[in-house]
């Protein structure tokens, strides 16, 4: 019934990019009231150095928690090895990597080239045993970078058929920083889907110049069935004070569900679980329009 | 060159909803540095009674400067031939007429059923002298109703030929209370374009639950062409405290032109503008993610 697929960020790139930190219970309750509403794969955490990203620490223990919770994905990003083995460790259903197509982003993001971060991923895919975690690779950057600006479309297919060879399950374009357009992501989408097929899945965007669902919408038309999100926007932009970061979940969901097109999530048990999640982040910006304007009159959810 | 025209709506649209009057001079330097910007179109206020709307009372005086501006089409609404004897006075270029959808908010806005609307129009058609002023018919809560809930399909597809056998020259579709979505944008706009073709002209968003951007791109793919907006989406939304008002002007420029779309419309310019907006009516709420962000690195206007 459900025909598209969200993957909530939040807890992820949301707190990734937050100012304040969120307590591991709060995230659990969090992650909790999230699932209960529908969300079917949450990107819990992140296996990065705690020094570097405090609010990535607990990432183990969260996984562990949302493992207990039923028909839940649980999906870890690892920027390397070294994490790919603890999100491994964890029991994290899938892992995912940031491969950026933007050589400075991906020298700053992980320390690593491109084409170094592929054969870091193909070692990860060799590395994993049988049942191990399905590995997708969210090509970043990949619309357009704020160190490098424009980002070669060629680069972008390259790095994505270079990621199905080196064995990745599926593949993400991300418009880390919202520089995309509604015609650049057809476009791309297009290109892309052409050499890779069904592995390119997930449509990652950013809301940062307010073109979140205008991409969203364009992605869908494209076939794109797999959006990551996440509750509130949380997060923020760091190259936009004051501007939002992840395309807003709740946005997201009624967009789709007043198209008509079902994404298994209920509304009103979406906007409890943004409750707890500014009750758990005082102070913290959020946004989006569902959370203040609520649903039209006589609106019904998609069958 | 051109292939976007664009109807600022802020000086009437999002004036008449603000909670902050504009100083009549602020009005004209307002206007005066939007249309240097290259807006073609601004429906500049509205021929209501002034004990009613306040913030349009001086009307005729803004009508009579903007008449001053070069290249400017000069808009003006009427909520009835009263209002359209003053318009006509005037000298506005365009008048614009409410004709709602729904009988509720039609009692409500203008103390007529949507058939004695349509009489009304028909009345100022045959009214206009040769040379008199373009006349459009917005069909109002064509999307949906905040009194009514849903309006049937079938009630605006009946009005716009109604509107269209009473002579006027061109029909829009408003989503007047932000209910659209993308699917129902491209349905139906469709259906009434076979109804009356090429007489079909505007979309009138709101951008109340986000979706402002991605119903401007539906209603793109649908072949509309003229759009209006209002800057900052001024005015917000008097059912949804804290919701943006129109779409956002600075927003939808920005969407097209990164799409290559022209719109004949420097967003250098624009934001100039904007800050002449935000200075004339401080503590006002205003909206808007290029603001915020500003264009991504290496961005090019479409040629």
């Amino acid at each position: 019934m459900r025909q598209i697929f969200i993957c909530e960020v939040g807890p992820r790139d949301g707190l990734q990019n937050a100012h304040h930190l969120m307590p591991t219970g709060a995230k659990q309750a969090w992650i909790a009231s999230m699932a209960a509403a529908g969300i079917e794969e949450i990107e819990v955490g992140s296996f990065v150095p705690p020094k570097l990203i405090p609010a990535m620490a607990d990432t183990a223990e969260i996984v562990a928690f949302a493992l207990t919770l039923p028909a839940l994905k649980v999906v870890a990003l690892a920027p390397n090895m070294k994490g790919f083995e603890r999100a491994v460790a964890s029991g994290a259903h899938k892992v995912t990597f940031p491969v950026s197509a933007s050589r400075a982003h991906s020298l700053a993001n992980v320390r690593m080239t491109p084409e170094q971060m592929v054969d870091e991923v193909r070692k990860c895919v060799r590395l994993r045993a049988k049942g191990g975690p399905e590995i997708e690779a969210g090509v970043s950057t990949a619309f357009g970078c704020t160190m490098q600006g424009e980002v070669p479309e060629d680069d972008v297919v390259r790095l994505a058929v270079m990621l199905v060879e080196a064995g990745v399950d599926c593949v993400a374009l991300a418009d880390t920083v919202g520089y995309a357009n509604p015609a650049q992501i057809r476009r791309l989408f297009r290109k892309v889907k052409k050499e890779i097929g069904e592995k390119l899945e997930a449509a990652h965007l950013h809301n940062t110049r307010g073109l979140g669902l205008a991409n969203a919408l364009a992605a869908y038309e494209e076939g794109v069935r797999h959006f990551d999100s996440s509750m509130g926007g949380l997060g923020g932009c760091p190259f936009a004070p004051g501007a939002s970061g992840n395309v807003i979940t709740e946005d997201l969901v009624f967009m789709f569900e007043s198209m008509g097109v079902p994404t298994g999530i209920d509304l009103d048990k979406l906007m409890e679980a943004r409750k707890l999640m500014v009750a758990a982040i005082p102070g913290e910006p959020v946004y989006g329009h569902m959370a203040l304007a609520g649903v039209p009159k006589g609106f019904r959810a998609a069958a």
